[in-house]
């Protein structure tokens, strides 16, 4: 992968509002926040999209993010608050290393969600379930 | 926390057109999905938000993630998608027991994002950088 500023960031060569760090993860506040306390969460492994992360990397996100959102949450005052991490430019990924936003929810600021539910067809769903499954073995 | 329809579905009370289960993670499409292969991800422990989980469920999550939205991805044929996990009725949540969405995200359907970015002030990141890394010790 191309590098990205998330890799200068991780080496060093730029600076960051750092808020954590571990061997694996890198947390910081984003620098165009679309609310009060948008943190990013990192790996360090360079990795476009999620599906392209190691397990370890992934787990080790998924182990410090609880603590993350609570700490946000006591530092902002925020009581609602998303995790959204986007894949691929069509989806809203704008900088091509792995990064999980958490975004405090104000009544004036935060995440914007458009969601056009359908409906799922029971035949369809089995199809679909048999595709994911022989995916997944 | 009160019980759910996700507690239900753990538990075999409620049918679901499951993907993925291993001892600590269960994964199933949404019954009302906002594209084709939405994707629900939960732990199995009981908890309302992410702040409120464990880290071993969080990490659990987290390990299966990049798998599970491979399958997705393979089995859809689509390339962008988003991962979304509100907390908090204001931020969109609906069930409250921990939830990951797979959205993939095609011309026609997937997440609306709406997304006001401010710019972030130096002293007061300062400020709340400090606020966070005293929340986290």
């Amino acid at each position: 992968m191309a590098d990205t500023i998330f890799g200068k960031i991780i080496r060093g060569e730029l600076p960051c509002h750092r808020v954590y760090e571990d061997d694996k993860v890198l947390a910081f506040l984003d620098i165009a926040p679309i609310s009060r306390g948008h943190t990013l969460v990192i790996p360090k492994e360079p990795a476009v999209t999620l599906d392209k992360l190691s397990d370890e990397s992934a787990a080790a996100i998924g182990r410090v993010l609880p603590r993350l959102c609570r700490a946000v949450l006591k530092a902002t005052g925020a009581t609602a608050y998303n995790l959204l991490e986007n894949n691929g430019a069509a989806a809203h990924q704008a900088v091509f290393h792995v990064h999980f936003h958490i975004i405090p929810k104000y009544d004036d600021s935060g995440l914007g969600i458009g969601w056009k539910a359908q409906s799922l067809d029971n035949d369809a769903a089995k199809a679909l379930v048999a595709q994911i499954a022989n995916a997944l073995s």
